[in-house]
């Protein structure tokens, strides 16, 4: 019998509820010889608060024996801006690896949509997670003076380029249309715009069956929201991806919906999944969240080890479930749940 | 009488066509007394083709001789990307110091937008136009191998977030709404961060009836697309302005009526007031571009020259000009051109 062992970090604000909600519905997905373990972390603001802690290299030891991590949120309002994200989020990322944060956006039949009309919306975005301007390079002198000058380098590297636009080349070949598209400020960030259009095109010989294409950041806002069904798989960078995802969770049925992979490919370290939403502190306790999101980043999760049928299944069971929604009155978190539990056991 | 001087750049493209119908509601709009005098330049592709410039310290000399710049666009399939992007667009934007990107964002009654319902949308960026990931700093190691190492260093000083922060204020506070929103990334982009924050609230105790909240840009793009009418005016970083505009342009409308204004404000320079769409070579000469976003650039650069009255009856014309369009057969170019010197001078 197999064993799959899961880190779980409930964290802060509506995390515990749904990631409560992502567990039942894994449980409820597993082949019988798999043998679910699981370790809770209490990650997050009220470790932080009684302890000064974020994530503390012990914590990391003891994570990287897992097979992967499954998040809730992390995040509240009591504790500065930055603190959490930089040392926790991206302290994690950066630390194992996560070269690849997945994003599917998939608007899914019966999911509302800020989009007039009914476009077809199924593209996922590879999004570069370990450099750009996301390393915390750079500083400040005359700090707090009217002189003050404050600089952020964005660092980008042709070895952190290469392995993810591989990365989303092999993505896009196996899907139907086989398309991707680079985004990009080649325009303007000519260095590192030089490096991401090069390396791009240099992996793209070896993908002769893979269409590309290339779009300026800005110019991908307009099309996410005039003609979605254009895009199959986009790769980017760190930054451009953090503002496109939230963007394509958006245009495609929001962030209740929108589920997140940061993947280590090559498995060296375990792959952490999670909602795109964060805490959303002011609906905390009262099983009003979504765990919809969860749930498909548990299938993200589930795929990411091979468990391929299982994630299908999920997939299927949210399908169907959000296709039932339209003019029911709002289940709760727990409804939802024992609802996509039910459906992937069946 | 009084005189205003126009270096008018038609440029690439559908520039010239755009720039043709600007300048004929101009001369229509003008009172009487005022001389117009206008002086073309041929900035952009065919003068790059031909003698491999962009924009020279003789050309800046004689641009600074006027009021104000119209321009059409500039920018051509031909030429590389980045060359005049870099060498025309963003070199006159630093050699004039135009720290002001206006962009207004209105949907019209009647146009359409990419939205479901017909949202309320009437808010201005103000974008920074002269620091942060725009200075062309960053460069590269081991160009061209696989150890290549490229940065991108984004430079922000106090002296010019206060400046355009300022200048965002002033303008928040004379519209009705009186709101304020600063968006940036300052839980990632830290040293940047904390730095517009601080500016950003030090300046606002010298404006306590302007309401002021904070977007981190990924959360922003959702909001433009779901709530849009909750902003009246957004300051933000260069790149984030960039990205921000165009996904505002998308919702309001479309390309084809976003203007903008490249702002000194203390006219040191001339000012630079342009459409945000490009030079759409695919449709050049058909007489097939929209130039109402050119006609309502045309508006910006009379207010900033001080002619309030004649800009608001330019924007008056615009929004009666397109409540009729809906279920018309298209116009062209010169037909709407026409249409809105004659309703400017009615
Ligand atoms: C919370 C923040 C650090 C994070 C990011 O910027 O990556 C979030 O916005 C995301 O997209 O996962
Ligand atoms: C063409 C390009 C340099 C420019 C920019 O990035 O500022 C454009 O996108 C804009 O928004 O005016």
């Amino acid at each position: 019998s197999r064993t799959l062992s899961l880190a779980v970090i409930p964290g802060d604000g509506i995390g515990p509820e749904v990631v409560t909600e992502g567990l039942k519905v894994l449980s409820s997905v597993l082949p019988q010889d798999v043998k679910l373990e699981t370790k809770d972390y209490d990650f997050g603001a009220k470790r932080y608060h009684a302890t000064g802690q974020t994530l503390t290299d012990d914590d990391l030891e003891q994570l990287t024996a897992h097979d992967a991590i499954l998040l809730g949120a992390i995040g509240d309002p009591s504790v500065p801006s930055g603190v959490l994200e930089r040392g926790f989020l991206l302290k994690l990322r950066f630390a194992f690896d996560h070269h690849v944060n997945l994003r599917p956006s998939k608007l899914y039949p019966g999911v509302g949509t800020p989009l007039a009309g009914s476009p077809e919306i199924d593209f996922v975005v590879v999004r570069e997670g370990t450099e750009g301007p996301y390393t915390g390079n750079g500083g400040t002198i005359r700090t707090g003076t009217p002189h003050e000058v404050a600089t952020e380098v964005s660092l980008n590297t042709a070895y952190g380029i290469e392995r993810v636009v591989r990365d989303a080349y092999e993505r896009a070949q196996a899907r139907p249309r086989k398309k991707l598209t680079l985004v990009h400020k080649n325009n303007v960030l000519v260095h590192a715009g030089r490096l991401w259009t090069r390396i791009f095109e240099a992996v793209g010989a070896e993908y002769p069956d893979v269409t590309t294409d290339y779009l300026h950041v800005d110019a991908a806002t307009i099309f996410l929201t005039t003609q979605p069904e254009r895009f199959d798989v986009i790769v980017t960078d760190n930054l451009f991806g953090d503002i496109i995802t939230d963007l394509a969770a958006a245009v495609s049925g929001g962030i209740g919906v929108a589920a997140s992979g940061n993947i280590n490919p090559g498995r060296t370290f375990p792959s952490m999944f999670e909602p795109v939403h964060g805490s959303a502190p002011d609906i905390a306790g009262q099983s009003k969240a979504d765990p919809t999101a969860t749930v498909l980043s548990v299938a993200l999760l589930l795929r990411h080890l091979g468990y391929e049928a299982e994630a299908a299944r999920i997939e299927a069971a949210v399908q169907a479930d959000l296709a039932e929604r339209a003019g029911r009155p709002a289940r709760s978190t727990v409804e939802i749940g024992d609802a996509l539990a039910a459906r992937v056991s069946a």
